[in-house]
């Protein structure tokens, strides 16, 4: 394998590696434990899974490879703090939603070239892109991956309350 | 920039963002608060310091560029759970570890040349590597900048206990 392949190759299983971890995690939350608290007064487990699940729907659009699925999570899990507004999905069908987002993110990640892992992200302006070439879909992915082990930290609090 | 070039400068830019967000954070706890723990019963922030404090160092070899420096770490923050055995740093002196590892790590990546980054680390036999080529320097610090953002959602919740 050559070696810009054999580098996109390595950020693939990073991506891959992370969300394995975290949708085992959340696969096997009870109804029960999702709606334990991080800490007591933090954020419900159920909570960081809604804005997790948000977060990848987004990227979608931003990497440019289809149409986001759940924008109506984004208001309860971007936008507002825990508990000051109904969750819009029941807890199985969140976990169902994240299923689905991790796998079809994957899969459009696992068809990038390297030169395609290179492309502008659509945040970003030509004018700008042009300036800052690292300012890529490779560097969107790095930054989600790292977002989701943050509060996969976090949520591995919720499995055992004390 | 060529592709390879640019591909190992975009991985490099994770690490740095992370390692200077964490840097940040671990830099203004104060003597008071990095006695705090990150949630009742669970570790202290102090802990999670010496426990990345410690993982860091041992990249040192595991990446095959340069020595140890804080070995007499492991004991407590890798092999035994949070206050079961005795600090063997100051507060300080152990955030001081962290800032002077986080910079000279930075260093040596920053020289990586992106075949040097697909080189095998010291932890993957000859014989697996020729397998399993993605278990390279690349790799390694990938995994290692997810442990520090898992790590890092965690010591967020003792700057504001509840």
């Amino acid at each position: 394998m050559d070696v810009e392949k054999l580098l996109s190759q390595t950020v693939l299983n990073s991506w891959k590696s992370v969300n394995q971890r975290v949708s085992a995690l959340i696969a096997q939350m009870s109804e029960e434990n999702i709606q334990f608290e991080i800490a007591p007064g933090r954020n419900r487990a159920l909570y960081i899974v809604g804005h997790l699940t948000a977060v990848s729907d987004r990227m979608f659009p931003l990497l440019g490879v289809g149409e986001r699925r759940f924008p109506n999570l984004d208001a309860v899990y971007l936008e507002h703090p825990d508990r000051t507004a109904a969750d819009p999905l029941a807890p199985a069908d969140l976990k169902a939603a994240w299923q689905d987002l991790a796998a079809r993110l994957t899969d459009a990640l696992e068809a990038f070239t390297p030169d395609e892992w290179l492309q502008k992200h659509t945040a970003v302006s030509d004018a700008d892109f042009v300036k800052e070439p690292s300012r890529n879909r490779m560097a969107v992915v790095l930054a989600r991956t790292n977002h989701i082990s943050y509060h996969m930290g976090q949520l591995m609090l919720a499995q055992n309350p004390r």
